[in-house]
């Protein structure tokens, strides 16, 4: 539902966006209705599928065993119809998403792997990315210098950041920390002299705004980023318990802040991120939370809208082969 | 100087607890008239130590390249006076610690590597032992089995939590999510069947409650740690400037909140955990950030008398045996 009420958001927020809702059309419609959304007015359609792939099958399997899922009918759409759609996000199973984006629309040349990317906050107000948060449990050294060049890129060409700042998430500052995979793909990024890499970041340190790339290995990455994420949600989710179900002059006092927190939640919103990019692969493919909130759903649509018109997936090919 | 607060605030808050200082003696005498207190009254004394570990000494050579630091003079004098000495706190280099200690002590029988356990507050007033927090960087299956064992034996004879709640940190909560340290690891867990183990759980879940102890190797334990940490920190430094920044109604209302803000601060308090015991050792060497404050110091000393008395050691000894 919420996704359904993202993409209407979307196109009303944006005249010249458009949407293909991609699930059981009956029950698409009833959503549609209950919003209220008309399909009359011509913004959004929808396109039937009659499954869905759960997070119980096994990746590699998906695109033969479930054919009429709306996650294999959404790439094959994209694939066939470049000049209808722009890209695709999708809520669903994180690695049937990878294995079908990648089999079916490969990746740039020179990537090893395709990564997700996710923007996160930092306390100052500005963004981060966090790369890889969850698409290579396993990796080797060189996938994140690979990481490193993709996010590199992509900061520089879809964003206009001119040196990135790159930091690698390990268990201390100190160049000598880190375990085995780290320890090699710090040399890697430190004999990468295009890259303004600057040396090793702490879990402590990746919100802080220092950087603009943190990379990583899938499973730290994933590790990091929910640990974060958990963490945020459940505090601001304790301090709203205390201030409403104290007494009185709490309350009021509360009342009196509410701009100020509405201020922290605007900045700390790890409720309302967007969906994370898979950089590397050649098309645009988004991933969102299996619990986005219509807001999330819709700034990755226009997340979505804005890769596509600065050319994202060609400029990074482009960089990649520099 | 937080160190030396700590102290005398254990020995004012405990009349059987007496502290020995270890450091620069002129230094530390400068201290304690600072604060002010007297050695006269006779639970403090101080260990004269001329020189101190640096992070950038290499941990492997501090016995015998820094015989006169803090560090080797404390465990020196724990070795020597167990009669004297319960345990032993630092807030210098965790790998120098963790080696000399090791080197000092031995580990207890059956234990592959002493671990970092500190406890974590979650959401609901309670705690999470988070082992290993990073002492093992590069782990095999079998430590993060051995991890298990040895803080459900804590748990279980040191604060007598009956079946300890154990999960393994990982990217999903399927039980074939992971990596492959994690894959092999969740099945010596489970096939472990003394242990009360749950699966697999995310970064997000840590702090909910739902676990009394979440096992993971040193690398990602770190990483989560500190993420979870450098997030509440700065959520709560922001919500305070933003709170304090604002108009005068704000401040009021901020007033109005103190207290409901106190409590939340005091379940959330990242700023002021007491130390991490070394799990594994054969003796109580507790590791406290650099930046302890002296609340965080005076709970560890407070936390070492716990451990001694209730004979944590040798229960854990037995309990690994068993």
């Amino acid at each position: 539902m919420e996704s359904v009420k993202g993409a209407v958001e979307a196109v009303k927020a944006n005249k010249d966006i458009k949407c293909t809702l991609v699930g059981g059309l009956d029950e698409i419609k009833k959503m549609l209705k209950a919003i209220p959304y008309s399909l009359g007015e011509g913004n959004i359609d929808i396109l039937n599928a009659s499954d869905v792939v759960t997070n119980y099958d096994k990746p590699t399997s998906v695109m033969e065993e479930r054919p009429d899922s709306s996650m294999v009918v959404g790439l094959n759409a994209l694939k066939e119809q470049p000049e209808k759609y722009m890209g695709l996000v999708t809520t669903g199973s994180t690695g049937a998403m990878l294995v079908c984006a990648f089999r079916k629309f490969g990746r740039i040349k020179g990537v090893s792997r395709p990564a997700l990317a996710p923007f996160l906050p930092t306390f100052d107000g500005g963004r981060v990315i966090l790369i890889d948060a969850g698409a290579n449990i396993d990796c080797k050294p060189l996938y994140l210098l690979h990481f490193a060049i993709m996010a590199d890129a992509f900061l520089k060409t879809v964003y206009g950041i001119e040196r990135p700042r790159i930091a690698l998430l390990s268990n201390g500052t100190e160049d000598s920390k880190g375990n085995e995979l780290n320890k090699e793909a710090f040399a890697l990024l430190k004999a990468h002299s295009s890259l303004n890499f600057l040396g090793n970041v702490e879990g402590r340190e990746i919100a802080s705004g220092a950087y603009d790339i943190v990379v990583t290995d899938g499973f730290a990455g994933n590790i990091a980023l929910k640990s974060m994420e958990g963490t945020a949600i459940g505090l601001l989710r304790l301090i709203k318990k205390e201030l409403t179900t104290s007494g009185i002059l709490t309350k009021l006092g509360a009342g009196l802040c509410k701009k100020a927190f509405k201020r922290v939640q605007k900045v700390m919103d790890y409720n309302e991120l967007p969906g994370s990019p898979v950089l590397g692969i050649n098309n645009i493919v988004f991933k969102s939370h299996g619990s986005s909130k219509a807001k999330s759903v819709r700034m990755t649509i226009e997340r979505i809208k804005h890769m596509y018109e600065s050319g994202a997936v060609e400029k990074l090919a482009q960089a990649l082969q520099e």
